[in-house]
């Protein structure tokens, strides 16, 4: 192992393995991106000249993996709220698009969001949206983990990957080829809006690729009806007949299913974001997450967007799931720890991402420092039901994603913050009804 | 109209008339613990020695009211998660109650509370425990509007307050009548947990003294069941018959009834206390609050507490509630604007207290500023969605009661939180299971 450049520095970190899975005075040290040491903090001496980050009075824990989200449309955050998913996708969301959309909106929009992420501890995204490579050029200028998802909706095809589907996908995939954070996804953004024919074609561009596809899956129960009208099956099943499971795929939302659906996911291990706060809030139905999880789905928890969500706080979502589960399947159906498993390394899996979301030595040091030390977190008899129940994004303190630091002590070091807020605030003058 | 002594100073304040519900450019005139004027910072000039609390770049809103809630057990924060109400009460919070209970327990616990509810931006609390007066004693420390309740639980007696009831509210009354921000109240565990002899004295109590009534009412399927047994009607039934609804009342929860309760608790222009991260955490149900408001009860928004809830954040609350109720009754079937107003006005009409919750001369000073320069409140297209939606407790800037400064800058000023916190912790340390 080469020496840690960068250390972890104190507070409890939270390791598999450990009793309780919590190490006291951590020590983690990071060299090259990866972790390279976990012990006690007592019984290491960084090498002179190594770079410490405090986390005294924090929980170290892998850094949040965002399981679905569509950064570029930052700018439109809560521009229009308290209506159904139809009337505000059709008449608020797509008219604007159209309007608005453009790269440098994809580009400004995508570091806002990712300004936001690293203050509230997501360290991974797996983003869809249009002139998707801009939003992967913020992200890297961020140091951020992404998979890019460039997305194609027929009927409001603003960047054009419509004419030209594969030459689309092949030039998206070699303009993000050199950020060495980012993967790049297909992302047909859904079974209504991407006809049997592209589909077709996009399975088969990924299982030529071994591109990941991520798109909406059964979001709505009209969607599920508009399909058996259309295909005589569920979504689900008409997908297992195009051989869309055997691809490496993240579905988001996967609200409206069967029992034969969810053990298809589930025989598939399909990776699933749940984006339980965006599926409430457009009023849709409770997933089955506890159901998927049992049938083999790997599930990670998503914001969805601003503009149906108002922020991306994956502490939020976390509270949310254990509670919407709760509620679904009876106190306890998903504890704290399942969903703190959620957020980090069953959620990087669902992603394809098998090297980060785990605090475990040969790993990416993808790691954050949540501080404990303020009224709202004491007392603490348990950490990861402080995380999920308790705490919030600005309790965040440390970022560190691929062994670079974002944050310290609430300070972003990637980015110009200032410009971004202005630069925002810029636009939404301008978008603004 | 006195000089105003105290000035907030800028930011964009939410007045009811002003256009759009907004005022721009803000200065808040503030003398003898009420607001003196409201109008544009360009048109006035303060008095030399006025203080100034600096507000630009905020919202400035009325403080949020937190309509039930247990602060005493705030050292249990998080003691047991994940559990069935009943399960969660009598194995684990009963007998820890009975073991740690104390005079000193409900102080710090209150404490604790106190300085988390001034950290996002909760002014006016309605409580409810053993050895109240401790309680309220914390409050009148930290300068926070406080209804206190002193609880009753005739198998959980733990401050004897049963053995002499009138005597005992009567002591209780009396112990914070020092306290000018302290309304006192009598509080009734719940219907279950309260003999029917009880009940009607503390109702004959409540017409004679005018004391306000804080109890748990319909919280799950069970307790109505529990009722329709031994009574034969459904609890608002029974305490209809008892003369309860003509007295002034705070009921907590609310969830579990019928359309002739409904009616009933609108009738009497109830005060409720909506806990919607409770309820669901519990895995109870969806209380009809869109049914509730129609029919003319006054809802609140409440935490309950950190041992249910883990945290005292309105935010949180205010976000599931409009959410919780799309999913009940459609999108959009409590808009944000109504939330705002149950986070405020009628939060603080749901309690009786007439004089605050609303940005107005002559009201009581109590105001908030959220800070709205963060990535994650950008754009805001709309600020009450945004609070709604979008903002933390880790938002509020300043917090001001009755015309004096509890937190500026997030520097409490009322409470030595580092106290507060280092005994909270010790506490803890005994406690831990």
């Amino acid at each position: 192992m080469p020496e840690a450049k960068l250390w972890i520095w104190g507070g409890t970190a939270l390791v598999p393995g450990a009793p309780n899975g919590r190490l006291e005075d951590a020590a983690i040290g990071i060299a090259d991106g990866k972790i390279v040491s976990i012990g006690k903090r007592s019984e290491v001496t960084p090498a002179p000249g190594a770079r410490k980050i405090d986390t005294t009075g924090c929980l170290v824990t892998p850094g949040f993996v965002n399981g679905h989200t569509h950064t570029g449309m930052s700018l439109l955050r809560g521009l229009a709220d308290d209506l159904p998913l139809d009337t505000w996708l059709r008449e608020v969301i797509f008219p604007t698009e159209q309007k608005w959309g453009s790269p440098d909106f994809v580009y400004w929009g995508t570091l806002l969001a990712c300004a936001e992420m690293i203050r509230g501890g997501i360290t991974t995204f797996n983003d869809m949206y249009y002139f998707e490579e801009r939003a992967a050029q913020a992200a890297n200028e961020a140091g951020m983990r992404m998979v890019a998802g460039q997305s194609l909706t027929e009927e409001s095809d603003i960047d054009g990957t419509g004419k030209d589907l594969t030459g689309s996908f092949d030039r998206f995939r070699e303009s993000v080829g050199d950020f060495p954070l980012v993967t790049a996804s297909v992302a047909p953004h859904a079974i209504y809006s991407v006809s049997r024919e592209n589909w077709k074609a996009l399975i088969e561009y990924s299982a030529k690729t071994q591109t990941r596809i991520h798109f909406h899956l059964c979001e709505t129960r009209w969607e599920v009806q508009d399909c058996q009208k259309k295909y005589g099956k569920t979504p689900v099943a008409f997908f297992e007949e195009l051989g869309l499971w055997e691809q490496p795929v993240t579905a988001a939302h996967a609200v409206c299913l069967t029992p034969e659906d969810i053990q298809i996911l589930g025989k598939h291990r399909v990776g699933i974001s749940h984006n339980p706060e965006s599926n409430f809030k457009l009023a849709t139905e409770i997933a089955p997450v506890v159901e998927l999880r049992r049938a083999g789905a790997r599930v990670a928890l998503g914001t969805d967007s601003t503009a149906s969500n108002n922020n991306l706080d994956l502490f939020g979502e976390a509270d949310v799931a254990a509670k919407m589960q709760a509620f679904k399947y009876g106190a306890g159906a998903l504890k704290a720890q399942d969903v703190f498993s959620m957020l980090t390394r069953e959620g990087a899996l669902a992603l394809g991402l098998e090297e980060t979301g785990v605090l475990e030595v040969g790993k990416q040091a993808d790691i954050i420092a949540i501080d404990v030390t303020a009224p709202h977190a004491v007392p603490i008899y348990n950490p990861y039901s402080h995380i999920v129940y308790g705490a919030g994004a600005r309790d965040v303190k440390h970022s560190v994603v691929n062994g670079q630091v974002l944050m310290e002590n609430r300070t972003l070091l990637t980015l110009d913050e200032q410009e971004i807020v202005r630069e925002a605030a810029h636009w939404a003058r301008r978008i603004s009804p």
